[in-house]
């Protein structure tokens, strides 16, 4: 069927003609009930419920959804689809089931996760269940344990960037959004309010920034560890009670893992921004993600595998493992700053600032974000440990 | 027309069907002369004569030319002539020109180089004009220049990533062959010399080399900083006078940029160890390498141009750079390291050593080469210069 846009009532008539899928829902088109539940940036998601069983429908638009003069060619539900394949074995169960995926309708049907809340929204309510981080460090040890060099033969990693590098859309929005725009004057990047002009002006002329940033643009473009999330932010994990799903997988690419790292660790180092009365969970919820990932991460590395460590003996694994995870910690440090920058004052902002309640305190809590995220930037060279990436970000 | 393995015969007979390449013959097909060439590992190759011009035609065969036993995918062919194509703007008149390319033949007809010589077989009967790394330096320098992140926007690197990753082969070859063999018991190790039998040995159980070696393996596979020739050794350049131009482009990856010019160098290298009277040349043609490689590259980045030094001033580039450059220049000694112990006891060892006299004296030539690779691939972190580099060779 030739690409055109979803609403309800048409995929009402795309599903009756799926029979695998309206079977999932039972009952007749008739008793099914299909709402619009799209909050992100760039897509439209539908969530159908049926007398058995529910549905989560994700359609690509070809422009970004918040922004309808921007296009953003459709194959990202591909990329997403491929991501979920790639990954879904070794993370199980955290992430939602994949039952099919459309590649003219670029369309993805999967498991519908309910009645779960997005992490974010739940983190903003104060309603989550304090370890959700513990899920996330597993799921990306386990997705590192399935994709890397040290892990797999070099052909799986090489069959991955050939699968992958095509995500060129996605991956010019990371390299842009989060790498270049805010250290610079650019129309994509909202207004700042007056008293956060000074601040954000002076990350426009700050070489020594400018230096470590391009480095992190480097390790992100050249630096192909293992496949990436690569949006891994509070918006892209959905969580009722500890059932923790990792959603969203449209900007998988190669790269560094400490991208996903930094890129979670910095979204949680928000909220603690915006609220300083979570800093004691937000403090363990970092700690959890990262003794979680290390733990994991040794279990799963110990026995080798791939073509990188395959000389080594058991001893010395435990040596190169111990490297290796602290390159991923200076990674995370970086990748960590960027976010909390890009996120404060790039085009797309993050909702946990309207925890402050008077102009005054949000403008504080933005340029606390700022100040910690220039640091880690700066700093992540000399991160070697957990409390020194915790004392840069002002929780230890 | 369906792959079979073409002979003198044969190939008169395809040569005839393709117009173009005939009109460049000349003449009948009765007036062409067809010489098969081949002495690589590979491939066979045919030079073929008529009244007007010569054409060279390398054919992929199912095998390895010189190892029946060892099957060998035919797409090799495919990625040398992809390879030819993405560097040839930028390289040329460096490289042989590409006529044609038969993706169903596995067949690359090419300029014939002639009355040109293999660099080894020059260098090996004293016949080369000196000087001639100059232009391997601006090789590499240009083919950098024209594929990497630092001077081309990134999706330009994305797809010679999805082009290349397929290739893999021959990567597989280079992360055996040169990566770990040399360094564990192989039954694809050819036995040395009695006298040789103790140095080989101590390769298999020096665990510092071994966690080192592990290191570069993971900068082979992890680091795709640009399009890579991958086997750029003296067997792959052919020279006439002061025409220098390199061939062979079939192991074609991204990858680290110190991986070429360490593969050159330390064939280069190795020369000097089978021929210790040659160590001023040689000394000369490491010096031009690097310092023609250097020159031309900080003319082509000066203007970036890519996405990684975006944020980045013409002073900050400078600066930028000079940093990158020591960076390839360890990779670069690492790698040569390699190459110099693959290339005196692994699968694919060099003729150079034909000019050693004595058994005794080939002994020398050839533990002095392990015991300088095995220096360069522990030392490679703490060189800073060129200088640096000639000093572990004891060439300085
Ligand atoms: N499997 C699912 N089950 C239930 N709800 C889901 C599911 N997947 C997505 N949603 C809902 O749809 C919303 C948008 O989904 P998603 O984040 O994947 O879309 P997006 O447009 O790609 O977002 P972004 O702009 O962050 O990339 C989610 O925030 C969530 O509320
Ligand atoms: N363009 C050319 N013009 C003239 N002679 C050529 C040309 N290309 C290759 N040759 C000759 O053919 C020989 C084999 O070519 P080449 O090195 O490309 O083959 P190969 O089998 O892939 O080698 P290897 O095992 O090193 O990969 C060269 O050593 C050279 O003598």
């Amino acid at each position: 069927m030739p690409y055109f846009t979803l609403d309800a009532s048409s995929l009402q008539h795309w599903l009756t003609d799926h029979a695998d899928l309206a079977f999932r829902l039972g009952g007749d088109p008739s008793d099914w009930t299909i709402r619009e539940v799209s909050d992100g940036n760039l897509n439209t998601v539908f969530l159908v419920d049926g007398p058995v069983g529910s549905l989560c429908c994700k359609q690509a638009l070809p422009h970004v959804r918040v922004a309808p003069e921007w296009p953003m060619p459709l194959e990202r539900a591909l990329y997403e689809a491929r991501y979920i394949r790639a990954t879904a074995e070794a993370v199980r169960p955290a992430a939602p089931e994949l039952y099919f995926y459309d590649d003219e309708m670029f369309l993805l049907v999967m498991e519908c996760l309910t009645p779960h809340e997005v992490l974010r929204t739940a983190l903003i309510r104060d309603e989550v269940q304090p370890g959700f981080s513990t899920t996330i460090g597993q799921y990306v040890a386990r997705s590192v344990h399935a994709t890397s060099w040290i892990s797999q033969p070099f052909e799986h990693g090489s069959k991955l960037l050939a699968d992958f590098a095509g995500n060129t859309a996605l991956t010019r929005i990371t390299v842009d959004l989060i790498l270049t725009d805010p250290f610079r004057p650019c129309s994509r990047n909202p207004a700042p309010e007056a008293a956060l002009l000074p601040d954000v002006e002076a990350l426009h002329t700050d070489k020594p920034l400018h230096r470590a940033v391009g480095s992190l643009q480097d390790r992100f473009l050249t630096a192909r560890q293992a496949l990436l999330h690569g949006d891994l932010h509070t918006g892209s994990i959905m969580q009722h009670k500890d059932d923790v799903r990792v959603i969203d997988g449209e900007f998988a690419t190669m790269g560094p893992i400490g991208f996903d790292c930094g890129l979670y660790l910095g979204n949680l180092a928000l909220h603690a921004c915006a609220a300083p009365n979570k800093r004691g969970l937000i403090e363990a919820e970092i700690t959890a993600f990262w003794n979680s990932f290390t733990t994991e991460l040794r279990t799963l590395l110990k026995t080798g595998g791939g073509d990188v460590w395959a000389l080594s003996d058991e001893a010395q694994r435990e040596e190169l493992l111990e490297n290796f995870l602290i390159g991923i910690l200076q990674d995370t440090t970086g990748f960590c700053g960027l976010e909390m920058i890009r996120r404060t004052i790039g085009f797309a902002q993050v909702a946990d600032y309207t925890l402050c309640t008077t102009p005054e305190s949000r403008t504080e809590a933005r340029r606390k974000a700022l100040t910690i995220g220039r640091r880690l930037i700066l700093e992540a060279a000399n991160v070697a440990t957990l409390e020194n990436l915790l004392a840069l970000m002002l929780l230890a």
